[in-house]
């Protein structure tokens, strides 16, 4: 999105973040995201309080805090659809509520396929916004949730495994980056960049965390990943995001020899409301994996470091 | 939307406003909205137009201005789908620039039925919003566009007309309300409360403006109208949320005997990018209509007014 010359607008979609950043004066930033998608789940309440999960986690990815949201709907308007809505919709609005953000309104309309998402303003002070695209080369990779909710669900919609089957990706899913920031805050000065891992996969959303100044180098033995996941891909549970990714991935990714289809494929897994991505100096990335295990991400790790030189990730399997 | 304690929640959706605003401090709010929909019109850059002016429309009904906006973009991946989208996001973002609102970024699902919108920010004194639900009695009230849009674009859906038979509803449906915002500003504290004219049509929105404390007095020989309207609803063209809207009009509308079925429907009409509908001291409301009138909106005109007692419409001819 080349030619915003408003000084206003501190980041916009051009740097790869999914939220926008306007600054209001110099001690306040508003940031603003939007994010909505069909159900991944069976579950309406689960699925509102994920769908709201990962709306807010733009705002948490940039440091900011969240200040209030606008439910998106697109639904159909049969009256039992209609009770799921009202399922949907209590669990968004329990998990705004535990980001401290109120649902002031909306906009709903009719629509053959369900959709729910939101709409999220937080705000930031305008000197402390985390943004993609200028890590510091040596800086330790820290991801916080584990990764394969991709598969997971696209194993759910195949009926390959039941829901009760991916209760670990639920709560994780539904669990709000607003922990992750906290522990972030602990150790803020020492981080240079951070996003959250979303549509594009983890390498894909690396790839927009290193920009044009750096690479990075990651070890699919340190991914923190879902139980059953790549028995889920040997069996050929791949979702077409997924897919996509992994193609677009042969244009910046180095794969080591002896990385597998499995472990490219995790690397490619589309996530929804996935954990944050973090880069952290060496010496802090401890005490921060420490603070976020303290923080309701229990499978926080480091996988890997930011590397000086041309924009390639790395991935090894060791 | 009971329970929202928050005191920096100035406005949410229950007071029937399109727009949530948002108090940062004593000298500024934020006004957030959001509104997408499918195409009503085949060209695909005028839909983008009409669009982004609907959108931003929720802004100036508030008595605020854009800052900033997200596109939010449902559509199917085809080829010649995609050359579709662009000139319609091109459309938008011409809109948003000449509204002085930076496009910042967004959201893009795959869909089966295109879809697009904003979401729109826009910022206000607080002490200035305008607001439905509180207007004086005797106050003035004054609609800045024709009425009719939902007849016109179902009729060209169901290939009654053409596309060229409806430019002067395109125009008024892509031109935004800032002219008509501006023009509020030069009788501002004669106004007692606004709002634009959408989805529930002219009675629908001016039920929300009276609220619970005054009802309202209108005559259909008064209301602006796009030519060819009538001889539509006469052979029968009358849409599916029009026909909603005159049901739901029951319970609060009191038609004068000689008021047609065919005014009752261009009273209910569903607009898209309505015009404003602004209560204002009798003495001012000329004033406001010259103003109007010089603001780009010519068919601005004085409908009806304010009357003290029930929350009653009472729709006459005359």
């Amino acid at each position: 999105m080349p030619g915003i010359n408003d000084p206003s607008v501190l980041v916009d979609a051009g740097t790869h973040d999914d939220a926008a950043v306007y600054k209001l004066n110099d001690e306040r930033a508003l940031v603003a995201t939007v994010d909505f998608f069909t159900p991944i789940v069976d579950d309406p309440y689960a699925f509102g309080a994920i769908a709201a999960a990962n709306a807010l986690s733009d705002v948490y990815a940039m440091g900011a805090r969240p200040l209030f949201a606008l439910n998106l709907v697109g639904w159909p308007r049969e009256d039992e659809m209609m009770a799921l809505l009202a399922e949907t919709i209590k669990g968004g609005a329990d998990k705004a509520a535990e980001a401290g953000a109120f649902i002031v309104g909306g906009h709903t309309i009719d629509d053959k396929e369900p959709k729910y998402g939101m709409v999220v303003l937080g705000e930031v002070h305008p000197d402390k916004v985390l943004t993609c695209g200028n890590p510091r080369p040596g800086d330790a990779l820290v991801l916080t949730k584990p990764l394969g909710t991709g598969i997971l669900s696209t194993a759910l919609k195949r009926e390959v495994i039941a829901e009760e089957n991916m209760g670990d990706a639920v709560r994780s899913m539904s669990t709000l980056n607003a922990g992750a920031a906290a522990a972030m805050e602990s150790v803020r000065d020492s981080i240079s960049a951070a996003t959250d891992v979303t549509g594009f996969g983890l390498v894909g959303h690396l790839k927009n965390l290193v920009g044009e100044s750096a690479g990075a180098k990651i070890s699919v033995s340190r991914f923190p990943t879902f139980d059953g996941v790549f028995d889920l891909i040997e069996r050929g549970t791949v979702p077409g995001g997924t897919s996509k990714n992994r193609q677009a991935a042969a244009d910046y990714v180095r794969w080591a020899d002896d990385v597998t289809e499995a472990q490219q494929i995790i690397s490619c897994d589309a996530q929804t409301s996935g954990g944050l991505l973090i880069a952290v100096q060496p010496e802090d990335a401890q005490q921060l994996v420490d603070a976020l295990k303290r923080e309701n991400t229990p499978a926080a790790a480091i996988i890997g470091n930011i590397v000086p030189g041309e924009p390639v990730i790395e991935v090894v399997s060791g």
